[in-house]
């Protein structure tokens, strides 16, 4: 997966209509675009899309490079760039702390999403806009053979990843266990947990979603102080990794908009 | 996307692990079974899941077609088989009635969910997969643009694509119309609804979801008796589209459980 590394020193590329007119709306900083030759001429729907991002760039002072589609292809780590590349400051890999430090910013108790292996960077990316889209303070992800912050996640968090932290650990289980002790619970996901519904998710939480087809480890399981399951009403036995994760954090933003 | 046509004659492709053991674990007739030789014998953790599929064969009596990787790859219509690939009895595409009758048998209140255009085949498996889970009784699509039952879909699905209904339908304003001539109200998802906590969401429902890029189209939320809206604690206006399908259903899943 080398060939779709995007953290090149400081910058951070985004490919596609909506990962880049995101990255303008929430004011990251865009260090280069590139968009392709007479695409807004087009006069086509998504070309809209071309049109508010060229306005973007004006309105925020970003010199637009207007190139040959061919020119867009090689850039594209993705191969789905939709006629735009940005090079973006890149969102570095945070530290733990940084992420209870954004909660303790904000005055509320932390909420991490604990990545046990998330191998897909579809789901990767689209898991960190859920924890952006659900006020999660950050995203822990381990350092060996999960998916990291590749061209393909950033474009499948549409932004995301230059807004949320993501932290990057060696060790999942011995980073929960620090993280109890500074007062965070943690509740995997599992189908032979109690149904989400009965149990308290307010207060400081991780919540841990496991890998795609192998589900949460057992030692990080062990670790875990809860085990919560979203009832399954048909024959399949789970949810797709990234719509588990969504409906889990979005029972924590129900629960804690009720205390 | 014609060369991702999987539903050839009577027949429907399913390339993966997860998608192959889905549909023997959910009962789907197996016509044909491809298993990469010496795969079972790796003795790493993924292998398990090819030797379950092997004992799960055997006890339904499908023949298993030991080949050569390369024979997968040029079989392949999504380039991940991991090691195997199946064609299960074809889910063919239902009527909206049918939908109506698989709620009617159950004697439970009908639930569809509608998709306005969903353009991304991991998006469309992942819906239906939800729709499976959250005990939906069918999903209505439209014939025009949007993706159709693809073997990429049908891998994304993890198999519930024969499980679940999915009626594709010429006009789907006239087929909400339809409907809610029949008791059914919808409820669309768009940023500027009513918070979908707030809402009433048991009885007789369709979920209306809208395209990635343009949410729901102007003529379908029309169409809807209510807007719900996911609450969006970031700067990100919304989640990837399968993940705000799954919180949603999974609210009504939760209000249904009320009742």
């Amino acid at each position: 997966m080398s060939d779709e590394e995007t953290l090149q020193g400081d910058s951070l590329k985004l490919e596609g209509k909506n990962a880049v007119l995101e990255a303008f709306r929430s004011g990251q900083t865009i260090n280069r675009l590139f968009v392709q030759e007479h695409a807004q001429a087009k006069g086509s729907d998504p070309d809209r899309h071309i049109a508010q991002i060229l306005r973007e760039a004006k309105k925020n002072g970003v010199v637009v490079n207007f190139v040959k589609k061919e020119r867009l292809d090689a850039m594209s780590d993705t191969g789905r760039h939709q006629g735009v590349i940005a090079y973006a400051a890149a969102g570095d890999y945070a530290d733990v702390d940084d992420i209870l430090a954004a909660a303790e910013a904000k005055g509320e108790p932390p909420f991490v999403i604990v990545l046990d292996d998330i191998e897909d960077p579809h789901n990767l990316g689209a898991i960190i806009r859920t924890a952006e889209c659900a006020g999660a303070h950050g995203v822990i992800i381990p350092k060996r053979r999960a998916s990291g912050l590749t061209g393909v996640v950033s474009k499948a968090s549409a932004g995301a990843i230059s807004l949320v932290p993501v932290a990057r650990v060696t060790n999942l289980t011995r980073t929960i266990e620090d993280l109890k002790k500074k007062g965070l619970w943690f509740v995997c996901a599992d189908m032979d947990g109690t149904p989400m519904y009965d149990l308290n998710l307010t207060g400081p939480i991780g919540l841990v979603i496991g890998n795609e087809g192998k589900g949460v480890s057992r030692l990080v399981k062990e670790q875990c102080d809860y085990v919560a399951s979203i009832p399954m009403k048909g024959k399949i036995g789970s949810l797709n990794a990234s719509v588990a994760a969504g409906v889990l954090a979005y029972e924590i933003v129900r629960q804690r908009g009720l205390t």
